[in-house]
């Protein structure tokens, strides 16, 4: 439970700081970024943002803005890595959708991946121990992500009812199994069978499980990803037969980038305080 | 006159573009970014940012938080590149702090900088007659800026009383020719005769010429560079000498950081929309 500190940054009174640490699950170094409000609590919520393809723990707390609102409502915000990275693996860096940067949340099964590529059980069990151990926290955890961290913060959700009390998205893929970059993941990942797939399939999950408050989702009109990778009409329609709350806003021209998710990140912040604070 | 726009993004209902044009001042290809509020005004006051060593035309536009003020205060923003690229200046990128992303705001008067490394005419003369002739904006400018940036806003502005209306910047370089990054790029760009460099240092410039208005600055207590390359000090001096009005704002365990800028950033667009506006 042992974490190094690598960069503390004071911002809106509070801080942000990088940190490293020895994660088990994931058989490697692994990094993540908090924000810290300033709040004296020694008792505060957890929101986890994950993040999309390609990032790493600092896309997220330099671009989105969420900082102000994080220290208005006294939350404690965590972004953790979008894989391992320097594990050895060949060809780990090659692709943009694979491996390092993409290890979208699921717990590899097959060669090469699965020593090193436990994500889904490191985002849910290993980091929330470790931020326990670290920061003055309560055990109400809410979750959001961008993109492959929309799936992840879906999937985590739903796969684990009461373990997160407030779960958002920006321009989620939400029916890996049908697009092009999840079915690539998770055959490099779980392997052939694609009935191992659905267990990590937002719109495939919210048919056997479903969550006692609205999930919050946000996609741009203008993405780019949204008719081939991200069809958010497969997931309203499946919230819609399980009763699963939905609130599903299309924002009229924005795109896939930070510029979309900073100009909505004041409601989702918003949605978490107040889901997180009852 | 003629601009290229590389992308348009929606954000927080106006847009974030960026644009690249053939500039003459610096004989080469030139990008920037503007943010345009969802104002439907013709007649935006337009408020320029300079970025700071090692910055390209995104740093600001996606670290900064400024969007949202700058809708709220229908303000178009300008954030230029800081130097010319790609001019085939040998090892021109070879230092953080001298050639590419280092162009210190002047007018290179040396070889093999001179073709080509003329920023302090683009940024207060080529630029905004490109931003006046593609946007719609009126002739009321404010100028602001971090760290190199932060020198380069207080020159143009204290060189040109009348062109701005409002001057800010964070953590600026207020003595360059007392401090090693200032030392280094004024040899190299403007030569040996160091009479010369005191034209583009801002506390030998206000002692001459002052403005009718406060200049804003914030600087970090905890500011890496503080006691080395910035030393505010001495531009607090010569301002109170000259009569000329500052408020500099210490603040306490602020770091060099965008983490730094974010927090302080509505105040800084207050000040400029307040001043843009009489």
């Amino acid at each position: 439970m042992t974490i190094e500190t690598i960069s503390l940054s004071r911002c809106f009174g509070g801080n942000v700081g990088f940190y490293q640490h020895q994660s088990k699950v994931c058989n490697g170094l692994m990094k993540f970024a908090v924000y810290q409000p300033p709040s004296p609590a020694e008792d505060l919520p957890v929101l986890y943002f994950l993040s999309g393809l390609t990032c790493t723990p600092e896309n997220f707390i330099t671009k989105a803005g969420a900082q102000q609102l994080a220290a208005q409502h006294g939350l404690l915000l965590v972004m953790p890595d979008t894989s391992p990275r320097n594990t050895g693996i060949v060809n780990e860096d090659l692709d943009d959708d694979l491996g390092s940067g993409a290890g979208f949340y699921v717990d590899a099964l097959q060669e090469p991946w699965r020593q090193h590529y436990n994500m889904y059980s490191y985002i849910t069990q290993e980091l929330p121990a470790i931020i326990r151990a670290n920061f003055p926290v309560s055990d109400r955890q809410g979750i959001f992500g961008h993109s492959m961290g929309g799936h992840g913060a879906l999937v985590c959700g739903l796969k684990n009812p009461g373990m997160y009390r407030s779960i958002s998205a920006f321009a989620p893929i939400v029916n890996p199994v049908m697009s092009p970059w999840g079915q690539k993941a998770f055959k490099n990942y779980l392997g052939d069978d694609e009935a191992l797939w659905l267990g990590y399939d937002a719109t495939e999950l919210v048919k056997q499980q479903q969550v006692p408050f609205s999930i919050l989702i946000d996609q741009g009109s203008a993405d780019q990803f949204l008719v081939e990778q991200l069809m958010p009409d497969q997931f309203t329609q499946a919230c819609a037969n399980a009763n699963q709350l939905l609130n599903l806003r299309m924002q009229e021209g924005y795109d896939h980038s930070y510029y979309f998710i900073s100009t909505f990140i004041a409601d989702h912040l918003q949605y978490h305080a107040e889901l997180l604070s009852r």
